[in-house]
């Protein structure tokens, strides 16, 4: 496909020069951009009626019509979150070391951008500028493909981002999306080797499981979460009930939301009844394994296949351990290394489990939900890693960056 | 080929151990592993004396002939390498961050191992201590597979490692060789996804394009370096010279060594005649443009394929440019991103070249040489990353390690 190997080497293009702009200037651009949204709100709004439309035609499920319908509120959430970046510190250029060697040579670890960063997504249109927002601040061309429920939605944000980027006398290039939204087309942007630099998908653990097994660019994996809070027998109930609550009732539709329930047997008798009739509140639905059945009768049992869903539902699987260890190994065996959550006030369970589990973000008597990046202070974030290379944890602008060692000399040689 | 999974579940249990070793324990480990390589000698050159006579027989040419060696002093130096790397600071648990949130939530990002390393390798037998010992003081599982032709030292001192383990009350899975030094069986570790956490690849070009194209784990790209040196019309001719013999020919084999000289038309005329005189101290091969051929009789014709060239050898390809970005745009479209070069007491030619110029190590008024983890004083490196993604240059003990967020709480829900 010519046109798709086109696009991202103007992209590579663009990147380049992108890289070289100065805060002031990227500033401005994405003050630009968050101008040109909200001054377009009607022609935003036309463009997204038309998908949902379609995809009420087609018979999109509701979840999902949700996700792709932009509200006059939703255009200028997005409009602040342009702001909002801008108004972060800039990476690019920062001297994270400086190493001064014996030999006079002087040496400057310096970020710098990654170059171009290809993002595939679902229906939310919002992604496109959030995601085109935090590239852009960091130094990287956007490469986009969204969903085609969201095509003209998207179409149009793009549109609006690149003449702002024009109006500022930028090239409108360091922000492309892709107008083929066939299967085909996304696997063969997953194959730019040498034009994308890296692979972000957004959505669903389908499409990161396809962006995984096709990829042939570096592919960050962000966003299954499969999180559990372990309530130790060392806890303080009332806590464990709210964060229990707020862990799976919360949002249970994201990624940091509590899919699974472990109990210290010594406690399980206690707790699990009052935290069924907290969870009740928001009709949660239990799957148990026999010992959790046993306490509280008429709830469905766990299988092995619930222990490793993220129903990211108001369902919750529950089992009781005969210890922290138990509960560990089991965290271990199903865990996707996004939030795990310990209840305890016995300091060395704590200690225990922030160093045997594996996970991007361990809470020691916190909800996993505050796995985030504005929760974490970092401003906006592109996605959350679940991956030990290059990034763990929430991704800021920090995390869409590398670095370059400046070596600065008076004619040294080895 | 179960056998192959069986011993990456195994090293994979092992290095969540590994993980919690403290550094004293690591340090005792190392000196073992040191002192098990000198009372050894004797073996490990027998083991490695057939090897050499195996590759003899086979035809093996000199130059792999000397990589696949040891003696005496080179398995000094080994061991010399493990204590070396004891002393170094244990990246594992330091904290790197800190973050203090409203909500009294306390945030801490430390440092964790990335968990199993493969690293595919040729015939150096050195490679298999060097990597083995880096992975370990960094918390990770080393998973080795080396080249055909050092298969028996390799066994030999991976046995002799994985002893000192033991007989330290350690688990020696920590240090696995592959026995199987077929193709088919590098390509099945290749395919190890979620056993093995990353593969690095050392050895020649050849064998990373290999290893980039049919790994299904993330790969880290080392160690191809096709460096320029550009002396510039504001260049110090005489430190140009010295910098320009140093980085082609104090070791011409090597990943920073220079393979490509851009001069600036007005200072052509005289430095090539100069520079010419003193590589034909070393016998250096010159390939050059029309204008460097007009400058320097005699010599070839540089073509597409030798400014696409990292020569390894004493051959030198050679352009005259017009201007700094023309020397910017020749290292754009041939570099790979490894060491680039600028001579120029121009500043802000400096300044230019560093910021236009997209590589690993770029140099002001130094020779490409310093491009390594001892002489950026990292200490020992176990190879020099040319891509952007996780880690960019000498890669130390700190790049071979990841973070989790331990978020500190008292009940908080969001």
């Amino acid at each position: 496909m010519e046109h798709l190997q086109d696009m991202a080497l103007r992209a590579k293009k663009a990147a380049r020069q992108l890289a070289l702009y100065d805060t002031g200037t990227k500033r401005r651009a994405l003050h630009a951009m968050a101008q040109a949204l909200e001054s377009n709100i009607p022609a935003i709004l036309q463009a997204n009626s038309r998908d949902v439309e379609l995809a009420r035609e087609n018979g999109v499920r509701e979840a999902m019509i949700d996700r792709l319908t932009l509200t006059k509120e939703r255009i200028l959430a997005m409009a602040q979150g342009a702001r909002d970046v801008a108004a972060l510190p800039d990476p690019v250029g920062q001297v994270m070391e400086t190493i001064q060697r014996p030999n006079g040579l002087h040496i400057e670890k310096v970020r710098v951008p990654l170059g171009v960063i290809g993002i595939i997504y679902e229906a939310r249109p919002n992604v496109t500028v959030d995601s085109a927002v935090l590239c852009f601040q960091s130094g990287n061309a956007a490469f986009l493909r969204g969903g085609k429920e969201a095509f003209r939605s998207n179409t149009k944000l793009a549109e609006l981002l690149r003449q702002a980027l024009e109006q500022q006398g930028l090239c409108p290039d360091c922000i492309q999306l892709l107008d083929d939204t066939s299967r085909q087309a996304a696997t063969e942007m997953m194959g730019l080797r040498g034009l994308i630099d890296v692979l972000i998908p957004r959505g669903g653990a389908g499409l990161i499981r396809s962006v995984l097994e096709n990829a042939k660019v570096p592919v960050i994996e962000t966003g299954t979460g499969n999180c559990h809070v372990y309530v130790d027998r060392a806890a303080d109930l009332q806590m464990a009930e709210n964060i229990l609550y707020n862990a799976k009732c919360s949002r249970p539709s994201v990624c940091n939301a509590a899919e699974s329930l472990l109990v210290h047997q010594d406690v399980a008798a206690e707790f699990l009844p009052r935290a069924k009739a907290r969870l009740d509140q928001s009709a949660v639905e239990w799957r148990g394994c026999p010992r959790t059945q046993a306490i509280l009768p008429g709830i469905a049992p766990a299988t092995v296949e619930d222990y490793a869903t993220e129903y990211n539902d108001y369902i919750l699987s529950c089992k009781v351990v005969d210890s922290i260890d138990q509960a560990i190994q089991h965290i271990r065996r199903y865990s996707t290394g996004h939030s795990e959550c310990i209840v305890t006030q016995d300091e060395q369970a704590a200690r225990q489990f922030a160093a045997q589990v594996d996970a991007a973000a361990v809470y020691i008597n916190a909800s996993t939900r505050f796995t985030d990046g504005s929760e974490f202070g970092m401003g906006a974030e592109i996605g959350i890693s679940t991956q030990k290379m290059h990034a763990r944890g929430p991704m800021g602008l920090q995390e869409l960056t590398s670095w370059k060692y400046v070596v600065h000399g008076n004619g040294q040689v080895r």
